[in-house]
């Protein structure tokens, strides 16, 4: 039986390379570019006033006689005229006409017939004005490949009139539930039958990475029709069963997974819950074999598939932190552990409720409080490894 | 002029309330919940086993003797014949025989002929099994009103056969972006012309909160055309308008929404940026009228947008956290400054570029730094108020 870190590395150097795909920039929101974004234009395009008020040229203003006014200037429209050493009325985004260099705000001068006399003890040349290219110029690498698309860089990005980007590809995912107990909620339960969850617990933590699984199939604890699944799911990135992968007699999934010609990696994990986790590859297929108690779906879900989807998509979408535990806490050492935590500010609470078949503590987890396997007694105060979940 | 924590203020006292809907189970991601859960039945549904093993009753277990095995029960099925004192096969997940109580591990057991020795010291009355109701009883109150349904918590409901839950819809939420200075990105800049983008920021920033505006408009800096895109728009829950706020002969937009019948709450906020920024209402309709800067549209809608549309969903989408500052800042007092930041750890970082005209540096921000209005002179290793704003 293998450690946890050893099963986080053996993972990872499995994860083959990610594909790229190109996207409307307002599709693009929490993708990682693939690619350095190059700026097609100076930003601002033009010499712009930061605000409402008059525009002049600094050297060729005599502070005894004013500025003559000799138009006006709207953002979106441009001053044609001949200016000569005049001045022009101009707001917040317009261009400065050619030869203008300093605007003074409209709060600042004192206006008589057509001309301004200018109040402002502070006003310098240059003043007031946004220049062009302040921003970008034209040519500049202006988000670097690996960077999240956050709204702010959406909009940064329509600014200079990028309307697609270059990003990691989502990968494609299959889920196979295995189970004969299962029955889907909504229907009536028989004898020794329970509802059906671990679709809705991978599916939901898909979605908040924004994945649509390709595919969720519900099977019974039969090995042909097992394998079937199986065989039909592996042209996708990442396949994900959950159920039967322990070693009993009714325990389908790895000898399935064999009869499939997947290549076991790795059986079993010095961990609780999710000690029969399997891992394994087909081609450049990675597949998961998750037991089928919920908390240990979910618990191995966040520990492993999240990292190996982050390496896919570029992006890391969870934080590792220190925190404080707010308690103290004992058990019994020889497995690391995945806790269900509750944060506060710096510290952590362990949940009560923490078998693997329960998930009323779960729902009300945003951590995975990691125990490593000799770690028996934590003291109030004391440092734990804690996983953040809520994405 | 008002201060911060007025505008917070007044916005919080006009926010009425809010709708619920009711969803499927596995749409509920990230909504809060309108209503308590209550559980429609037990679980586990039945005393279950926990492990791969053999059942018995512990009071009729003869150590010398050992347990007859009359049969085998596997997950999802039941043992309808009559056990008497005997023991049955049984596999995780099983429904335990009537009339027993206990299950040993199969790694504990000798197996001889139809019966077993059970080689377990800690074993005991009721060991290995999970009770009935453990989890959940019906009847049971599960999950809150305002609970925030996470993977987790779609997982629990789902095995307890619930398929759809009631929770607080999201607000309709109507966009008018004004300026004549605006050419949709993909398009040719003519002189004074700019990219259009913030329409780009506010459709993003909703989309992380999984909010698709019911209508997004670019409307000239025309009074007419304003008035006639605002009475359309009066059917929201929340009006968003960007540019036009401030004073000048071209901010068109407080003027438009008096003559639409909006009224006015407050104009101009002691901020930067965002110092022209509008808030008024109309019936229960929140009107928002944003500065034209895209930096001032993401910090109004993250400091004062996202906290009203938590209050219709009953969601704190944000967190506010007290962070050291990561180096010297030094500033003019007199106005709250909203800053881009970027956090590690516990520490924050104020980024370069804080101008209003500029995103580069927003693009890189996972955080608003915010300065109260006399703040001028930081030390590094001084707390600030951070606001984190990655969704």
């Amino acid at each position: 039986m293998i450690t946890v870190s050893e099963a986080r590395k053996l993972i990872s150097d499995h994860s083959r390379g990610n594909r790229e795909e190109v996207l409307p920039l307002i599709d693009a929101l929490d993708r990682a570019l693939s690619a350095d974004i190059v700026s097609p234009v100076d930003t601002p395009p033009f010499h712009q006033s930061a605000v409402d008020g008059y525009a002049f040229s600094y050297s060729d203003w005599d502070k005894k006689v004013g500025v003559e006014i000799a138009g006006e200037v709207q953002a979106g429209t441009v001053y044609n005229g001949h200016i000569g050493s005049k001045g022009v009325r101009i707001f917040t985004g317009a261009p400065l006409p050619s030869g203008l260099d300093t605007v003074v705000m409209q709060e600042k001068v004192e206006l008589t017939g057509g001309l301004i006399m200018i109040r402002d003890e502070m006003i310098l040349a240059g003043s007031n004005v946004r220049l062009q290219g302040s921003q970008t110029k034209a040519g500049d690498i202006v988000l670097k490949k690996g960077h999240r698309m956050t709204p702010a860089s959406i909009s940064f990005l329509a600014s200079l009139g990028i309307i697609q980007v270059t990003v990691y590809a989502l990968p494609r995912i299959r889920i196979i539930v295995t189970g004969k107990e299962l029955v889907q909620p909504g229907g009536h339960l028989g004898g020794g039958q329970i509802f059906e969850s671990n679709s809705f617990a991978l599916r939901s933590a898909l979605q908040a990475m924004d994945i649509t699984p390709v595919s969720v199939e519900i099977v019974a604890d039969d090995e042909d029709a097992i394998v079937h699944a199986i065989q039909a799911a592996l042209d996708a990135d990442l396949l994900i069963l959950t159920g039967g992968a322990s070693v009993g007699e009714y325990d389908l999934v790895p000898s399935s997974l064999e009869r499939c010609g997947v290549k076991k990696v790795f059986h079993k994990v010095k961990q609780k819950p999710g000690k029969p986790f399997y891992f394994g590859t087909f081609d450049n297929v990675l597949v998961f074999g998750l037991p089928g108690n919920p908390a240990a779906v979910l618990s191995c879900f966040y520990e492993y598939i999240t990292p190996a989807i982050g390496k896919f998509t570029g992006r890391q979408y969870q934080k590792r932190l220190k925190m404080i535990l707010a308690h103290d806490f004992q058990r019994k050492p020889g497995l690391t552990q995945f806790m269900k935590g509750k944060t506060k500010g710096n510290t952590v609470f362990i949940l009560d409720h923490q078998e693997s078949y329960l998930m009323n503590s779960f729902s009300h987890a945003d951590a995975l409080v990691e125990l490593e396997e000799e770690r028996d007694v934590i003291t109030k105060g004391e440092l734990v490894d804690v996983l953040m979940i809520l994405i």
